[in-house]
């Protein structure tokens, strides 16, 4: 043990789910929860979380760019990597808790499950980016495609478009309790139909576990 | 063997060396030397080659963007794969040869050698981009550090901070050297400190043992 004061590092918790699933309404919560604690806590976001990982965000939406699915992934990592050395790291370093809605799990979901890029191959490049680094939580909200799309546009039938739409947001989904099937120590899989009040019971209780686990 | 007609695949043909080593010139040389035997030939260059890669180079000099090393080496691949799907692999598949001005070589010599990343970091994201792609040729242009420098500007004495830039370009020969070393099947390295005759009687008998190959 070293004889200097040892800072104790903090914790990483991420959001993901499919849209619609609620995240950003449960992000204030956890955000007021945290604060009535006295936890020091960072909030961030992917795509994004800094200067680099924003460019790579508008470079991805320019209409004029082909952007082949594996190069895609080749950038979701380069902002990812730049995310954890310029944000993330530090963070956890100085003792902050991070919060960041969506993480590597997005990828999993988005370009895995609904574009066809394969689970190992994701997984090599997570392996290359994060050299072990996993969220120490995360929260899945997780809900039927059919309850997620009527939150976002009403109750209306779907149209050829959107239903291609959402046969992706199913993949995504599968692809997501996948991920949660395979690592049920850091996942909470939270069923996001249910009403808020239920819903954040469970995420405290979440929260409470990660605050007194020493 | 198909019924159809075989398209034989083209040749791949990559450039490397330090600034200041003659690609230039020699890349013109070898323009001329095939559209004189009427090989149907492509030329292109890296970092850039396809729209992505051009914004990728961008983003890479915008001087108030922080990028970690890891982050471009993600970038200079992500840039490959989308150089690869869409300019170099159409273009052997048609039967053109294509020849690239720097192309993986360059990231182990300049991002591996220069700046320390290491080899076996790069050659994951190489096989996990190329998945067995390689030229078929590689010209290394290598020279003394002194030569190349002397090319540039002239023979003053190079200040302190050309000189740290001189350390840096040693490591990326060295580099290049041990690629050309571990790979003596691929790699032609020519001693570009001689005469540009010389040089280029070189180059000419390397592209006709490539044109002869069957």
């Amino acid at each position: 043990m070293s004889s200097a004061q040892q800072v104790r590092r903090g914790r990483f918790i991420t959001l993901e789910g499919i849209d619609g699933a609620g995240k950003s309404t449960h992000l204030a919560f956890i955000r007021d929860w945290l604060a009535n604690r006295d936890v020091d806590a960072a909030f961030t976001r992917e795509p994004g979380g800094t200067p680099l990982g924003e460019k790579i965000r508008e470079l991805l939406l320019a209409p004029d760019t082909v952007v082949s699915l594996d190069a895609e992934a080749l950038l979701a990592f380069a902002g990812r990597q730049q995310h954890i050395s310029e944000v993330i790291e530090p963070a956890l370093a100085a003792g902050r808790w991070l919060v960041s809605d969506r993480f590597t799990d997005s990828t999993y979901a988005f370009q895995g499950g609904g574009r066809g890029v394969p689970f190992e191959r994701i997984r090599a490049l997570e392996e290359w980016v994060q050299r072990g680094l996993q969220p120490d939580l995360t929260l899945l909200f997780d809900l039927p495609l059919e309850v997620a799309a009527g939150r976002m546009s009403g109750t209306r039938q779907l149209d050829r478009f959107e239903q291609e739409a959402a046969d992706f947001h199913q993949r995504a989904r599968d692809a997501y309790l996948r991920r949660a099937a395979a690592e049920p120590q850091r996942f909470a899989v939270l069923d996001a139909s249910r009403g808020i009040d239920e819903i954040q019971a469970d995420i405290a209780t979440h929260l409470r576990h990660l605050l007194e686990r020493r």
